[in-house]
């Protein structure tokens, strides 16, 4: 059995669906009426009919009253009511049941948790959840979230999918991405992990041909099932995809604060460092480093070495960018003789040639066409430092970045500011050349590219 | 003497202005124009009078021919001609002479930088530069930077001030700060540091009562006499005020890159540190890293000691907040039993009352406000995790947190997202109580803070 259902269900039902706004069973409808592609069912005794975002919708007493198939199932009822509704749940022939409903092992409640794995469990049925917001995918309009957009977007759709044990960490990350241009697609949030859990979250995504890079947020694992799973499952994905993990609860006192959150094991992080070592994984320092080092790897090719050509219009921000690509074990070296003879003859007399190549405030938007063009042939990869506010660059150094990037060697962008020129650069780009508002975020970038290319073997070390 | 015109001169001649628009002369003018709350001077011996963004303006053909008292020249005419114009512009009195004009030492041009400093040394005349952007000082209109404002946008002011040795830094993080709210209300670029230092320039903010903090950005230094200026000038700032330096060049090959883009002696990062911890100024890790400490040493009251509460709707970031705290040295001590047997009287029966305090999903903006009226006086300082993606929190929480801050205790907030609700937030937030887009930025800024409250021996340690 695969957990297909889980992200492209053909129907859905909400069980707890309601008609009164700003309820919880109210947003979970609305969202999905909007956009999901798939049949829609809401369940509720207490309507027989109501109205939801202006559009009349039919309320099923039962979901054992519905006639057709069902795929997955919503659940958003109190706690104590979810072991019976997953009874019928199950016994209607549904595949898996996203339990948003809070109040299990979270709250103590472990008794209640285990009812709820039992009564799902005899009919075959998986679960999500508890305590959960479920899952997003842009793929398909899938959402399960119970907040409504206006108050936490949603990404429009992209190559990483995001797995998150924190349902808050996970509203809040769309929310920032969905503005940002980080390109999430996909989102599912495992909450008390009750049965279905990462490593077989790993396993669907590795099946997934629109999911590129995985990027977990992890808190810890509560049992030994689990953890075997996850290595097993990320050992097989990043064989093939990269796979990102950023792991809070690092220290005895952090872990108390954990386990009072997800009920989660996440002491001893030398632990879970070692595993995430044998799973293939690269660590992220922070939620910001795992989305920076995912977008590198959703749209970048792998370098084959570790040397980086770094092209700025500022020194100074060439000479940072050099400093932590250091500090990231990359190399940045010399502009070779050749190279430099050819750039001397056609860059401005002021530009510095050694690399960093910095074309100072004198640039303009050929300058850097001009050095990429000829100068990538001598590197793997390259960090563009794109500071457009000299009177001889502008927006459009985005076009010549995207042509060179186009080209087949990694290639990533800083950008600095805010002005509506830097703005339209950084739009041009997206998509395309990760941008990133700090050299050493950029550096990050690229140290993951690389690392990943090590792993895959497809990259000298350096 | 002081430098006072350096950052509030009465009148300022601008030097090569012109009446061609995108051209330096033009832009220079057109800045001042729009702002400055002194009387301006345009000098250049090809116009009588020309057309300024619209507004006529009169050219005086030399500097000589202004009849009015000249405390600061800008010069934008070319490298050659900068000696001639200095004489004249020293020989009329002028305090400080801006060179904006590139082509000097940083070109190799050693011998016409040290001609330009001889002719305006035998009147006393100070130089910033050259090739430098200058002056920026919302408090008085003050801006000789050569970009527009629609293509690099300048904060609307504040407490900090930035010191940088790069124009192109300067002019991306003044374009970047603008839209960020970063208050920085005073900016200098030293440019190739001929006359004017750090040292200098540090020992004239400290008078000054609108700069409550300076921010420094380094390549290095050239010359021993700046290293001992600063290292003077630095140790009394920070006695009263804190100082924040970032030092990029900290290889021996970025240090190469360093030494071409402002033919400063970047090398020996040690030696470096050494001395910013004699001077007394706190190091941050990257630009983003200066500035985040930047504003909270500006906004908030130093800590009495170590230790943190952290407050959150959202486990995940209390537990990552904890990390990075502890990660900082810092402590997060759990909830003492008096105050813990409180909370639970009157918090919603699912928060978790150790520290982090998580008020989890089902947290209402007076659970914060709760929390902090009666938390407070427990810790030296607080971390405001204000996720307000929940159905019971919205933008009023900053109403809450910024109350809170009121009653003297520091602190800083953590807000991830971009809805509406988010931005009103950050929004309220912002002046008052820095906010972070990660835990770990905020705690880095708690850190410096403590560690400045530390250096003034108004802290335990931990």
């Amino acid at each position: 059995m695969t957990l297909e259902a889980l992200v492209s269900p053909g129907s859905v039902a909400v069980i707890g669906a309601s008609a009164k706004p700003r309820t919880i069973g109210y947003t979970i409808s609305a969202q999905l009426m909007k956009r999901f592609r798939g049949r829609i069912y809401l369940i509720n005794p207490n309507y027989g009919e109501g109205y939801i975002e202006g559009r009349r919708a039919k309320f099923y007493r039962s979901i054992l009253e519905v006639e057709d198939r069902l795929d997955m199932a919503v659940v958003a009822v109190p706690a104590k009511a979810v072991p019976k509704v997953l009874e019928e749940a199950g016994k209607k022939g549904v595949k898996v049941a996203v339990v948003v409903s809070g109040g299990f092992a979270e709250a103590g409640n472990y008794e209640l948790e285990a009812e709820a794995v039992r009564a799902a469990g005899e009919h075959g049925m998986r679960i999500l959840g508890p305590n959960c917001v479920g899952v997003y995918n842009a793929e398909v309009g899938l959402d399960t979230m119970f907040l409504p957009e206006e108050k936490a977007a949603r990404p429009a759709g992209g190559p990483i999918a995001f797995i998150s044990q924190s349902g808050a960490v996970m509203t809040a990350v769309l929310d920032w991405a969905a503005a940002e241009g980080v390109g999430i697609g996909l989102a599912v949030n495992v909450g008390n992990r009750a049965d279905i859990d990462e490593g077989e979250i790993l396993e669907l995504l590795r099946g997934l041909d629109y999911v590129r890079v995985a990027a977990l947020y992890l808190e810890g694992f509560r049992r030994r099932k689990e953890v075997e799973g996850f290595l097993r499952s990320a050992r097989e994905f990043s064989r093939e995809k990269p796979l990102l993990v950023y792991k809070a609860g690092r220290s005895a006192d952090s872990a108390r604060a954990a386990r009072s959150h997800t009920a989660a094991l996440a002491g001893n992080y030398d632990y879970y460092r070692a595993l995430f070592r044998q799973a293939g994984a690269i660590e992220a320092e922070d939620l910001i480093d795992l989305f920076d080092m995912a977008q590198a790897l959703a749209l970048l090719p792998p370098p084959r070495g570790p040397n980086v050509l770094v092209v700025t219009s500022s020194g100074g921000i060439g000479v940072q960018a050099t400093d932590f690509l250091l500090e990231q074990g990359l190399s940045v070296p010399k502009t070779p003789q050749p190279l430099a003879d050819e750039l001397k003859r056609i860059l401005p007399p002021l530009a510095s040639l050694g690399n960093p190549i910095d074309l100072t405030g004198g640039a303009a938007n050929e300058d850097f066409a001009n050095v990429l063009e000829r100068a990538l042939d001598y590197f793997d990869m390259a960090l563009v430092a794109a500071l457009i506010h000299p009177p001889g660059l502008d927006e459009r150094l985005a076009d010549h970045i995207t042509a060179a990037a186009s080209r087949g060697k990694p290639i990533v962008a800083v950008s600095i500011g805010n002005s509506p020129a830097v703005k339209e650069l950084e739009r041009r780009l997206r998509g395309r050349v990760p941008v990133y508002n700090s050299p050493r975020r950029a550096a990050r970038a690229l140290w993951a590219l690389y690392r990943y290319s090590i792993k895959r073997g497809g990259s000298k070390p350096s």
